[in-house]
């Protein structure tokens, strides 16, 4: 079990050599293809005539930093509610995420603004590559305490790229609206990461029972988590949106649904909750699915009553999911899925993509005015219809569902490579796997050496 | 005691069906009367000739989302210093701020802005109703502990009605200058939860007087709250004053007199502390009394000087009303005030408005220049001398110290209601009544029942 | 030992009187010296034509908000990784800090902006002297634990000092470029702090060895702090850039860097780590030596690829300054670094001042194009040459070290004053000295009183 000295010298050097060699390549790969856009690069900017006033930065980079606290803070600490796993969720997240910006930068890159070339960098890079990350993070949620960083590594590699060309193809190719990524990221990235979660299934999981449930403090450390999640979602599905009334429009949106779905969640805990009990599972996350729900939809015409009855909807999905579906979940369909990614991201998300299509089909010039320039520039130019849009984002879905099922099948058999040093199933969701673990209070500096060696299954 | 099992059904439902029925309402309401404004509706945006860089979203939606970040994060950890309430302290304050939002959208609205039937609602309609949402946390801080959540959402509904009513007697009638809410948020929401306190007494608290207190670990989950609240209070009082040199200035004496009343807690924690020794209950609260000190006088032409000055006091003040004037309320007065509200909220929101009488007055011609048009139009125009202008500064602050104590008396009485579940003396300050509760580490996933039903009073 | 009762009144009245003293001191340099600036200035502001929008608020009040979660949520908790020094560790952060930000306001106002014997204050004033308070704060780390709050409170007296002239010898008088402060604030704050730590060098610091580690809970606070720190580095190195192109590409810069020094950090942590384990010392510190080394050369045409490149670099020496300098450094010099800020400040400083350096000489009018004038204006009007420029930029690394050894040496002297009550050898790193600590859950109230008084060594 324990494998030769060689073996384990072999799994020691395993995530400093990927380490080291991702960022080898990405670095090289910025070296020849990355290269300031005509707003960072001094040259450029100073040869127009431009008042600083008018750089993208002053209209996106506030949008941006909140966005960045969702993906470092929101998404690492809502991970954290696991008793003995807080530093692998911040740690890994902190490791995925720095990763994915770096590599999605060259990939959304690639697609998105490739000129004589190069590809062109600024703020509206670094949201997208946020925005990649994000999905990265929602796959990571569903195999969260059941793989270790290497295998992340990969899993980050690979959904990237996929996450890419998916994006390219609903917003490039057919001409789909999906600022706040109810499809391109939460569908996808759930989708992706419950069927990783397939192809990992793990049929003795309950031997690292004992470690699967929160401490006090560890759901107040994931409440940290949600709250800047809720906060900053607004802002999450505006930052890329047109500027003057469509990120203004689509903050408002997202506020209010996020409102109706925190009431609805509550509501809905206390109902199915033991005794009324109200569940910290349910108000970490269901809570959040107004921010989903509306990520399509929400810099479209919905109005604030449309936002309020969208979110509701969502809370109460997302927390009857968590209660009675996902455990059906892992029964039925073998998927064990860590944070109910499924609940949070996936039917959300899935029903943010059908709200999108329902609120496409009542574009209409009249409500829009000039703005639906903005908003439906090929319905404005008359090049579609109202209800052609609404069916091209519908086929948006499916292609969306279809790369996220294919990939992660795909990102499955790739991390069942042998070598890649998966956690036996008695120390899933264990840091000392992985971390040097401090003791207790009061105890000696070194605390006990509980967890063995990774297994590499080999 | 534990009552027949239909009561107990009753109970069980009780929370849900307030939450619906609160949804539903506001999502009605909303459907009939809320529109998107000018600057968040795509047609009427487009209808103007405007620049995007014009759109009122660039010039504040970066301070609400500092306020978003005080309301939400700020008010909740700093609740969560209670050892075992830290689940109902973040999540009853993400509970009743999510309804105070959408409620106080309605509410302010039909005071505000109420345009041929509809309320128009943007960025400013977000920021007002995140500073209702912050008095109704206040009110709640009072009650911490010992109050169930469907009492604390009808304490919510009344109190955002007469919040909104309040401030619009104000600033609408009296044309009292109040942008950071020295009267109408603090001194209101502190009277009012003191008030409703006061009616709610438990002479038989000490029951749970060994829940009353602070653990190691939950004193620094509430340093998260004081100090997202301190960094960002410049925003706060900054948020609705007006552009250019008028959220400038606010921003900038906010800072300073946080800075000050800062220094004066701590100079005065140690010296009336047991041998020198520093109190956190001071420096988590105290030391915010500079941001609501200049809640009124922040946009005026205060001086940096005054700013200091004014914090200074106000953290002194803070600190020795948490030492020997909390003991007091309690024996004397029957106000049980479990976060210290009078000394964070309602003692310094006072010294704020007649702080704000005082620079009112001073308000010259010469000192303002052209600005005295923003920040004392009446004056201006010659309408109102200063002196008139201070007069109607403290008036505000008569009616706005009526409104609360009138206002939690009623609150009060609604709140006794023996159908609504509050908690028996021996279960206050504790999750368990209200919320499932893991284990501690190590031991079995599931808690041990300490708590029991909710006490309804019947 | 326990001295007189005579002295002991002396000691508790110590830290009241300093914050007293200090106060005032500031409160009446404020009324005779601080004014509105003109963007603050009601009566200057619209003295002149000006657009609201063209307020210097709107463009650095972002930044700024974010350099001010850095100083106060991001030193504080990054410093509570230790078990028992979690109030003293957010706690004196929040006091030295607020004392920097009036004390430096003075300081960097007599030097940067007296005009017509007045110091005119505004959004900028705010940026400069929270980037004091950074400098003090990583002093602060060189001696946590190790000293009291009436000798940080001195420290920070006589840093603020340093840091001012320093800061004025290199901007104003050498033409060097140092936005993000590579030198003036992160090698000058990590080696005032190590020479002031050698001179306060305990021999018998083992005694309180037991207190010196982290625990599991106090390692995710720690994160917290980390975790800000990352996201909002690039608002720090950019906030006092030139605007447009300037603060755009500096936030990008820097943004590379991070996620560079994050893969190289937990590349080095893992290799060097006991069986591959990674630490969460370097996690949470080193990760952040990207944003350290860029603090030069970040608003110049570093590249993307330059980015990266600096960034694994200085995560890569900051891992490995933890795992083999550190011991060396108390072992052979006697310098006793808490917080390792020799690791993340000292080198990577010092790092980023060659590197500034390197980038300055390649500095070409093609490669800026009209955009010279704001990155390198003595080298656009031809008064320097590049090959100066660099030279320049040389001196002011040696400048900032002579200014931090010799004012660390004479800080070092000050604090070693007999009556300045520096805690005993068994009771560094223990919050119980200074603060009342709360006894631990289910505990009677009052923790057990295992403090004693602090030895004033006389």
């Amino acid at each position: 079990m324990a494998g030769s000295p060689r073996r384990a010298a072999g799994r020691r050097l395993q995530l400093p050599l990927l380490c080291l060699l991702l960022q080898g390549a990405t670095a090289i790969l910025f070296a020849v293809f990355v290269r300031y856009n005509r707003e960072t690069d001094a040259a450029l900017w100073h040869w127009g005539n431009h008042s600083n006033a008018d750089n993208e930065f002053y209209f996106r980079y506030p949008s941006f930093q909140d966005v960045h606290v969702m993906v470092f803070v929101g998404f690492g600490f809502l991970m954290a509610f696991l008793q003995r796993y807080g530093f692998s969720s911040v740690g890994f997240t902190f490791l995925l995420a720095a990763f994915a910006l770096q590599w999605s930068t060259l990939v959304q890159g690639f697609f998105h603004s490739m000129h004589g070339g190069h590809i062109h960098v600024g703020v509206e890079s670094m949201i997208n590559a946020d925005f990649c990350a994000g999905a990265v993070l929602i796959s990571f949620g569903a195999v969260l305490g059941k793989t270790g960083p290497a295998q992340l590594l990969l899993m980050t590699l690979l959904e990237t790229v996929l996450f890419g060309i998916n994006e390219f193809v609903l917003l490039s190719l057919l001409g789909v609206k999906d600022a706040g990524g109810s499809m391109t990221i939460h569908t996808f990235g759930a989708y992706f990461g419950l069927v990783l979660s397939r192809v990992l299934y793990r049929p003795q999981l309950e031997k690292s029972k004992h470690l699967q449930g929160s401490v006090y403090h560890s759901d107040l450390f994931a409440m940290i988590g949600t709250i800047f999640l809720w906060i900053f979602w607004p802002s999450f599905n505006s930052a890329p949106t047109t500027l003057g009334d469509g990120q203004h429009r689509t903050a408002l949106n997202t506020y209010y649904s996020l409102t109706a779905s925190t009431l609805g969640t509550f509501a809905l805990s206390a109902l199915v909750g033991e005794r009324g009990r109200l569940d910290m599972v349910h108000i970490q996350n269901a809570a959040l699915a107004g921010g989903v729900v509306v990520g399509t939809a929400g810099e479209m015409m919905l109005t604030p009553f449309g936002a309020l009855a969208a979110g509701f909807l969502a809370g109460t999905v997302s927390t009857l999911g968590y209660k009675f579906f996902t455990p059906i979940l892992e029964a039925k369909f073998k998927v064990q899925d860590t944070c109910g990614v499924h609940n949070l991201h996936g039917m959300p998300g899935v029903l943010g993509a059908l709200l999108g299509v329902l609120v496409a089909r009542l574009a209409t010039h009249e409500a829009y005015g000039e703005g639906l320039d903005s908003v439906f520039p090929l319905v404005a130019v008359g090049q579609r219809t109202a209800t052609s849009q609404a069916m091209h984002q519908l086929f948006g879905l499916f292609v969306t569902l279809t790369f996220a099922s294919v990939g992660g099948g795909l990102g499955g058999l790739l991390l069942r490579l042998p070598f890649l040093g998966s956690p036996p199933d008695p120390q899933c969701y264990e840091d000392q796997v992985y971390w040097e673990v401090p003791g207790e209070p009061e105890d000696e500096a070194q605390g006990p050496p509980r967890a063995e060696e990774p297994d590499t299954r080999a």
